[in-house]
């Protein structure tokens, strides 16, 4: 099969087994978050308290852990579930959502990589490069840095940690170490909406909840999103904005089927 | 008065009361949770820290309680906001999310109802067969068991706890441990919405905080939900999905009359 | 410049320096809040724990306090986060939500006010007579109090605070303790989706992000409000409700221009 047929296929399989896909994410765009992973056809779970993630994350088929509004309490979760997902082989997705801009962000970040291992990191260009050790400076959680150097970047850090790297922005890239791929769907509309990116990484967590092949599960998840995004953005009128934006973008999430996300994908992968 | 006389006559309560309804609920659907109670014509506040809960409920008319993501912090604020609720004869519903899945979940709801005896338990079967100590498997926050002991269960249980007990899904069941209604209202995509199941609840509350008979109250909260995801589902072009069917769904609660209310009514008790 | 053309000036400035605002802000209407100040140009960001908020306010351009789902952990927080601001030169907002409802509220608004000293205070006239001592009732976070001494009040508040004071309800008055501008935009349905207050907050939080001037700025930030609002209300069939309502919202903010700003405001100042 070639990537959209893997993609298609890749849906196909979240819609017929609904994974269980538990969040620790943040409390600005959790609502959505919710909403994208049942839209695609998964089941989301939110679950943060200490003594409950080991719990959840064992009836679950995938973790994400998003630091968007991260606190001392939800750290030391998002570690516990994450050590339990590993050691029983379920994927874990991490969105380092603002690393860089403060401390406390770049150090969870570095420890959940360190200690958890994930299986998928999506971020945007100037969140990776701080966690990657190259220099870079933060405005909260915006991308500002250049993406020329994207596939090299991507490759050499997906190999140093061993999992899946995504980098997201004008131009998407994901690598596992060996293929790189290079998504361009997507419209610049997406950034100007809340919890675009931390959706996108949901997408991962559902499309890797039923999928073993986690670089097309996270190429599909990216690719859902963009397309998504292409779709509802064509539909809108001048009149519209970003409000009615978000809910075509969910809509459309909604109503693709495996068939359409493969047709109008642009990926190309090495 | 007929039974959907008297959820008329509830709707109209609540308009002219519009009682505050106070809040300890989760994160994932607390802004839908908020927007559809100002549009039954009630308040919403939401507050869930211990120093605050019980003067809070004070000013209230009805207390909702949810675990949704209950942490160690707000499961203390939980029971102190309703056992001063239940001191002062102001009405707790309770929606005990996701029990069965953890322990700590489990636990917790059964901690609410032997301290605070609620007034209203509402759940899916699998939540509520949890809390009756039946056999069930529970995958996240979906119900996935069978309805069909689901008047047995709902009066046997109403007996036992003292409370109105409610279990919705495709038909849903109300009962007193007297009575037993039988709503037929709704429709399968409401199920594909994260916090229509927390939203029911929240409008239990607001009708049990204008109105003495809680029966009516909880039946009229669960129909009111039902009926506007009908009439929102036959709002939808074949290119709309769930974005736009939860806006609809807040919108045709804001335009519900008690005349349509009574009119697109499916109950019958016995 | 009068003050149209002032506040032309400061949308124009928002756009152009997209100022970064962090909030330390209620779970309820966070969502909404994030998105808001995207729609107007400026970019958001969410942190609320005490190891982060010192430095990542220091690299933001205003800081928006909002009380509305306050806790003991969240309180030192924000208090941290305001004498940094304050220490640096950043504009701080603070929004007293549901204050005299609770002492905690009351206590911590006149905490934040002594300790922090906010740039810029917005409330609902309730919430403002209990922070000023005056008697008043408060039900939950909804005003309920008589506006005609609003002026008044405004600017003896102004001066003793030395903040511009913003007083929202059917008729805005701000003042800076010299000038009081009364502002007649908006429409009755705001106050039927919760956290337009919020929002009004947050945009007040972008625009002082841009602009020197706080008093354009503040009335900026609530004729912003106020015109989506109106063009929000008009664009509605009676099928439509609040949930239509609040995404027009979010449409007509980002579609605002600095020009549409100037001619659809209606406010004198004195």
């Amino acid at each position: 099969m070639n990537i959209p047929e893997k993609m298609a296929a890749a849906l196909s399989a979240v819609k017929e087994k609904s994974p269980l896909v538990h969040h620790l994410t943040n409390y600005v765009t959790v609502n959505d978050c919710a909403n994208i992973v049942i839209a695609i056809g998964a089941s989301p779970v939110m679950a943060d308290e200490l003594t409950e993630v080991e719990e959840m994350v064992s009836i679950a088929s995938a973790l994400v852990l998003n630091i968007g509004t991260l606190n001392s309490r939800t750290i030391e979760s998002m570690l516990a579930a994450g050590k339990k997902a590993k050691s029983l082989g379920i994927p874990i997705i991490l969105d380092p959502v603002g690393v860089g801009a403060t401390t406390l962000r770049t150090n969870t970040a570095q420890r959940i990589i360190d200690e958890v291992q994930p299986t998928v990191l999506r971020g945007n260009m100037s969140e990776i490069k701080v966690l990657a050790g190259l220099n870079v400076q933060t405005k909260g959680v915006d991308s500002v840095a250049s993406e020329e150097n994207g596939k090299v970047i991507a490759k050499k850090l997906a190999l140093g940690w061993n999992c899946i790297v995504a980098i997201t922005g004008k131009t998407d890239i994901v690598s596992d170490g060996k293929l790189v791929c290079q998504i361009d769907n997507g419209h610049r509309i997406l950034s100007d909406v809340s919890g675009t990116g931390c959706m996108a990484t949901s997408l991962i967590g559902a499309y890797c909840g039923a999928n073993q092949d986690y670089l097309t599960a996270t190429v599909a998840g990216i690719v859902s999103m963009g397309l998504a995004g292409e779709l509802a953005q064509q539909s809108l009128t001048p009149e519209e904005g970003i409000g009615t934006f978000k809910i075509r973008l969910l809509d459309k999430i909604y109503n693709m089927t495996p068939e359409n996300l493969a047709k109008g994908s642009k990926v190309t992968c090495e």
